[in-house]
């Protein structure tokens, strides 16, 4: 029988963060890599999956889903255990702190990974250098978030893992010393708390992520594909 | 007795999104000025409320709830009406263009509006023109998704009509003739759809929008506060 779900995914991609979420709930999935080497996330046929042109995207019976963070959402509501039921009090801070990793945190980051998308070579470094100060007001924020006795917990958590784990090994050829795990004990601790579980074994295992993807990481040996 | 919720909101702000959706749905809910002329978001009771100090919050029973796509899919989910239901088979495409209004459109709109967040005054002119280009690759996007048949509807139309609005309006002393709506036919009944509403109404009388505050918008003249 097919799996339900099929992720199209290159190795320590976003789309990273939804094998974690799918492992965790130990939801059948295949996968099918985007070969980013060819930038096949260009091509027609990934196109009519995401127009866009970013990965991931999970194929669903109710059609193709993209947008890491809907995703998570999605397979949340439709599976349980990933997130605060729609009716539970925790609900609210689960999608507070989903939407602004999404839309602040992650945006961010895109843009400190790709500063050509928003400006030209003269402009890369004064973009980089305020991008820099934004993130680590947002992770002052998620750190006494995460640390406060109503985190939500749920999903999020591996979403925050990947973030921390691309700050501290992305862009090649930065100073990246603007960003150190430990000097956020909440974050650290979440890191920890990803890397201890069994989704985090079968990530490591399928894209060569090595033994310590969130607390240490280093960059991908993936089995197949390129992160880049 | 005291409504439930309690919107922080300045005119023609994000929150105008929030109030849509609470008017569309007939909830009762109280509001709450936050003085933009006098930096009030950035004082110690509203960033208790939201640490980022952006507008909206809205207090609930279950805590504060900031991210206006956060609210929008809180409220639809507690009371239904507002987006396709957690099992529902439209929820998938509902969700997705939620993230990618959030996340894409609304964050790079966020950016032309206030360039020297991310760049100095020498930079600012090259940032916009890229934006300005990326805008229209989301708008084309978000056309041919509207125009679709499994298009979801749903609270997101009120998001979109209001980031539609603000892309004619602002920033001041801008150019801009990079974006018309009639350029977009499915936009433009989107604006169109939003503004019949009785919701919209109550927000024009609310928040001094005039007649036409998406389809042909004049700039806001509240009956108390101020939109910048």
């Amino acid at each position: 029988m097919t799996p339900p779900y099929r992720l199209h995914y290159a190795p320590d991609n976003a789309s990273l963060v939804i094998r974690l979420a799918l492992e965790a709930r130990g939801l059948p999935y295949e996968t099918a890599l985007v070969d980013r080497a060819a930038r096949q996330q260009d091509g027609a046929a990934y196109r009519a999956l995401n127009p866009g042109g970013l990965i991931p995207v999970l194929e669903t019976p109710d059609g193709p889903i993209f947008e890491t963070a809907a995703i998570l959402l999605w397979l949340a509501d439709r599976h349980g255990g990933l997130a605060p039921a729609p009716d539970a009090p925790a609900r609210a801070a689960f999608l507070k702190w989903l939407f602004f990793v999404s839309n602040t945190l992650h945006a961010d980051l895109r843009m400190l990974f790709y500063p050509g998308q928003y400006v030209g070579p003269d402009h890369a470094s004064a973009l980089r250098d305020r991008l820099t100060a934004r993130l680590r007001g947002h992770l002052a924020l998620l750190e006494r978030a995460v640390a406060a006795p109503d985190w939500p917990g749920g999903a999020s958590e591996f979403y925050l893992a990947c973030l921390l784990r691309w700050m501290a090994l992305y862009p090649e050829g930065f100073d990246r010393g603007w960003f150190t795990l430990p000097g956020y004990p909440a974050l650290a601790a979440l890191c920890a708390r990803a890397e201890a579980t069994g989704a985090a074994a079968a990530a490591i295992r399928a894209e060569g992520l090595g033994a310590t993807p969130f607390t240490a990481p280093h960059p991908a040996t993936p089995p197949e594909g390129s992160a880049t």
